[in-house]
């Protein structure tokens, strides 16, 4: 009973996830002698949290009652009063909570307070699904930044383009359709320089009736942009960061600054931006999820940096030749023991390409 | 209940598979009051054939019987009587056929033959499969090549193996498994020089209990193989098959045929062995069904001239990087709308791999 409870709870969750960051997209069912009297989840922007939502949904009815929550409750007063305290002044009996919250203001002590009140807590119910959806969130907070989820679309061999820079259409509309789906479910896309020269994308999510829009973020060292683009064009109606290094030429900082672009000054390693700084300065800002399309140069180097969380490959039958253009740059392997490894999670037709998805071992 | 007869014909016709090259791999379902009274298929060698397999076994009780049948029934005399004449002996009443045969020598007078005896024939149950199914033998009789199946074992991002060469095991025991398994369905395993070289494979198919080897085809021009190898080892165990070009040096071709390999001498297109001319050869010896592994230069060839009908991939959820070697060399392709597309069939899991089937469209 509780995992279903659970299971529901943790399904309107992830309703929030790429609209409430910083905060985590938490779900919360409130259920008395067996009917749900609240559902709620944390809204856009990251308040309210799920609790407060469900709380007054149920009403009176919460007095008694067990509540289900995908993450441990908050104790510390933010912005808001700790949810702990409206779970204790709505004098609810028990607390199912899927996992325990990571970040150190909380950290147990919500379940410690609960408890304290004579709410009986049951925790770690379904606490590895919980582990996945959260996962953003607990990388910011444990490590600074964001979880990255490295999304390819290619051919049958691995190709982005044609020798030519031809990729429009490698992979069919409903494969394209997900990738809409899939951006309205991170906090920001984000693609290297070469991806904007090559394809003037506009990194959007599109007829999907999304009210917020994931962040832009282009990585790019040298600033070396089109300003006459998507991305210049839409600057001021959907955020767009450009991440740069100290070299960028002064001029151009300034005209992307003067389209509403955020500069956002990053470090150098080697030849390229160093991706651990850049995803830092994501993190900084409270960014949990980030969905990067690409090219190969930046998947490569998250790869070797050993920064893709979740990789996502849409296959289509095709078949590009040794020309077209790699989906993933040079990693500099020395051997193949030493290679990025991922444990496959699903494979699917999607309208008549292979849509796989593969994690690293998360939290 | 035509129809679930007829998949059960066509599931014991697989069987012969890779067994009974230079004839169709039929599968028989004789059927009396509702029971089956015999079954049979085309036996290794392609003799005896499926229907006086599944006659012997039904006897007396084949009179006045249903029978179900892949493949027209031949009516021409050839090493064995003609299976029409057989029928009409054992005094059937009904022959379900799946599909007319494409055989000059045949080509609906099986069934002509049978109604002129008063036998009632029903063509075209489950068609599509049988098409499916016969594909390389309707291949063989109406292109004078055998169908090519092209499968590429590859990481994430299409490689084949390590800048260094390195590609033992990109992919896992299961998918490595199921290869064996492929094989052992195909008339041939056909490679690349380069992949002998790099790999030293012996192409046999291991652990599956067959009594019956594919032979082994390696394309090289010029017949630059390593003559201490397992091929070499082994080719008077499982024959072995070199295709080369007019310029291969003559104490090579000594060599190779003084360890039991047979010499087959192809057309030069460019500065490749054409390979129209390369199936064209394999086609005239009665294959039916060719599995080709690579590599590279080889599955680009073959791509690039429309030669492919299907394609399978098993990809590994590691990445390789771009200094990786190719899994389809250069096609030269102009344009995305010139490159080769399949049809998505099936895709996946096996043992944390991807199986992803492709075909191009078949008669």
């Amino acid at each position: 009973m509780d995992t279903r409870f659970m299971a529901l709870a943790l399904s309107l969750g992830r309703r929030g996830q790429g609209n409430c960051w910083p905060n985590p997209a938490v779900g919360c069912v409130i259920v008395k002698d067996g009917c749900i009297v609240g559902r709620g989840w944390t809204q856009p922007g990251g308040r309210p949290h799920a609790e407060p939502m469900a709380l007054a949904q149920a009403g009176e009815q919460a007095r008694g009652a067990t509540v289900y929550v995908t993450l441990e409750p908050c104790s510390h007063q933010g912005q808001t009063p700790p949810c702990v305290q409206a779970l204790i002044e709505a004098g609810v009996a028990r607390v199912v909570a899927a996992i325990e919250d990571s970040d150190p203001r909380v950290a147990g002590q919500g379940f410690e307070m609960l408890r304290r009140h004579g709410i009986e807590v049951n925790a770690g119910v379904m606490a590895d699904q919980a582990a996945r959806d959260h996962a953003g969130f607990f990388f910011k907070t444990e490590q600074g930044r964001p979880l990255v989820t490295l999304k390819l679309a290619t051919s049958f061999d691995g190709r982005i383009a044609t020798g030519t820079g031809e990729s429009k259409w490698i992979t069919g509309p409903q494969a394209r359709r997900t990738v809409h789906a899939m951006r309205a479910r991170h906090d920001a896309v984000m693609v290297g320089a070469g991806t904007v020269r090559a394809d003037d994308p506009s990194l959007t999510v599109r007829d999907m009736g999304v009210d917020r829009q994931p962040h832009r973020v282009v990585v790019s060292r040298h600033l070396d942009l089109p300003l006459m683009s998507q991305l210049a064009r839409t600057a001021r109606d959907v955020p767009l960061w450009l991440c740069h290094g100290a070299g960028a030429d002064v001029e151009r900082l300034r005209a992307w600054e003067g389209l509403g672009a955020t500069l956002v000054p990053c470090g150098v390693r080697g030849v390229q931006l160093n991706p651990v700084d850049v995803l830092q300065q994501l993190g900084q800002v409270g960014m949990t999820r980030v969905f990067c399309e690409g090219g190969g140069a930046l998947a490569a180097s998250l790869l070797a940096n050993d920064l893709v969380d979740e990789l996502i490959g849409f296959t289509a039958g095709v078949a590009i030749g040794a020309e077209g253009l790699p989906g993933i740059g040079a990693l500099g392997l020395g051997r193949l023991a030493e290679a990025p490894r991922f444990d496959l999670v699903e494979t699917r037709n999607l309208g008549g390409d292979v849509m796989h998805r593969w994690t690293r071992k998360l939290r």
